[in-house]
């Protein structure tokens, strides 16, 4: 199933996208058979919808905005470098373990808000990647478990600041973590639709040009693995973002290396799990 | 003033400290004059709570476990290396402008509660801090406007496992996110009892024995600066906290270095910030 969020930012309400591409809404739902806003425990529990009659759910008119597909995130945690090839283009090794960072949960948006160049940047790059939300709490959880934890898959935006994260001293956090520097969505999308999470095809365009065009099968640690790791080092709680890595094909990686300007049109999807379709302004 | 947050994990409810000491509940007031369990944008209005009558409010008996005094926080984000001496011990330069981190909000514990050795830990180490909690969203403010966005100042420890931190690829997250490796508190409290916050003794001993014995004025970076600095790179919400670095006394910077294990007690400490107690375990 493919579930969603629509609405304006922070009035969001939760729906889902039917077999013929309707909206339909889930508010009803969500407060009878679950509760909250596909957020915590909610996020556990979504295959008890499976036997839901969708189409005695409301549709949902129109083109609303979408928000991110999960409300209540606590923690925004990235995998740097999980592509072989993506290292390389960045001119750095593959790391024998797998690298974490945080970005901030206020970066979190919509799938098709704006990229917000910050004020004072010059290197705003983007990063395809699929991104795996936590339906139940894991914490020392083996490799074999770990995906009885996944509440879901979505599309990720990763949108990086260059120059604030590798030239303005020290840990990356500083060019992940502006507003609107993660677009999640368009829909969080249940591992029974996903086959196989370690194929699934990736692309990103910018102005209708493909800069990246990869696969998940090139991770260098899986999702499977990476739920295993970072439940080593904290709990994972439900509506928890993990977004596992970019492919090649990023500014950074061009050459020369290119970077957002405001009027810039960012497209980028995975297989399976939608598209999503960013202008960029400046702040 | 003081606020806290006190009850079972999960379950706190929000009180204050009046001047004889003595837990009040807040319950009533903050769902009256005030929304919100001490968090979002009730932060931005304790100042209305000084007319109140404290002797009116309900008594909370017993000694009652202390949750950390901000529910809800959207980011913990950490300053490295801003105390001069500090970054000596580390054998780290002084930074020319802020090193930035971020620990996972679920690391969030009460000021007494234990600190939790992680599986597979060699290095688990301590670290007194000041921290600032956000009260009004922030973002471009200069630096002479950035304390109307404080809603007070908390004791943190900010926990580390130096392996982890350092010794396992990359960023800083991992040997900082673990559970419980973030006790905030015993209070907020508010900045007009906090006459100068860059003049505020600090210490921590473990099982009795001074380790670090400093104050807010040898700080780098100080509040202020911090918090212009931050909101140029993001958004700060109500309820974020802001740790701004630990004054030399490490364990990692005790010659041969020394690092916690079970059964060990940590006591910390800042000046008008009232001052935590854990007991070291495993998990």
């Amino acid at each position: 199933m493919k579930f969603l969020r629509y609405g304006e930012v922070g009035q969001e309400k939760p729906g889902l996208l039917d077999d013929d591409g309707t909206i339909r809404d889930l508010s009803g739902v969500l407060t009878g058979v679950l509760t909250g806003d596909l957020q915590g425990e909610a996020l556990g529990k979504l295959g008890d919808l499976h036997d839901l009659d969708l189409q005695a759910l409301p549709v949902v008119g129109g083109s609303p905005r979408l928000g991110p597909p999960v409300a209540g995130t606590g923690k925004f945690i990235c995998i740097g470098l999980n592509y072989a090839d993506h290292a390389a283009e960045s001119g750095l090794a593959v790391p024998p373990e797998p690298v974490i960072f945080m970005k901030a949960t206020s970066a979190i948006c919509g799938p098709n808000d704006p990229i917000v160049i910050p004020r004072g940047s010059t290197k705003t790059d983007w990063e395809v990647e699929l991104a795996v939300v936590i339906g139940k709490t894991a914490k020392y959880v083996s490799e074999a478990e770990a995906m009885d934890h996944v509440a879901g898959f979505c599309v990720t935006n990763d949108v990086s600041e260059r120059a604030f994260q590798t030239e303005r001293q020290g840990q990356w956090t500083k060019g992940k973590s502006c507003d609107n520097f993660g677009q999640i969505g368009p829909w969080l999308v249940t591992p029974d639709e996903i086959a196989d999470p370690q194929q699934l095809g990736m692309w990103l365009t910018v102005n209708g040009e493909t800069m990246q065009d990869g696969s998940t099968s090139t991770m260098v640690y899986g999702v499977a693995f990476l739920i295993h790791y970072l439940s080593q080092f904290m709990s994972l709680h439900p509506g928890d973002v993990i977004s596992t890595g970019t492919p090649p094909g990023v500014g950074l990686g061009q050459k020369p290396p290119r970077y957002l300007k405001p009027g810039d049109v960012v497209e980028l999807g995975i297989g399976g799990l939608g598209a999503q379709r960013q202008i960029v302004i400046a702040d």
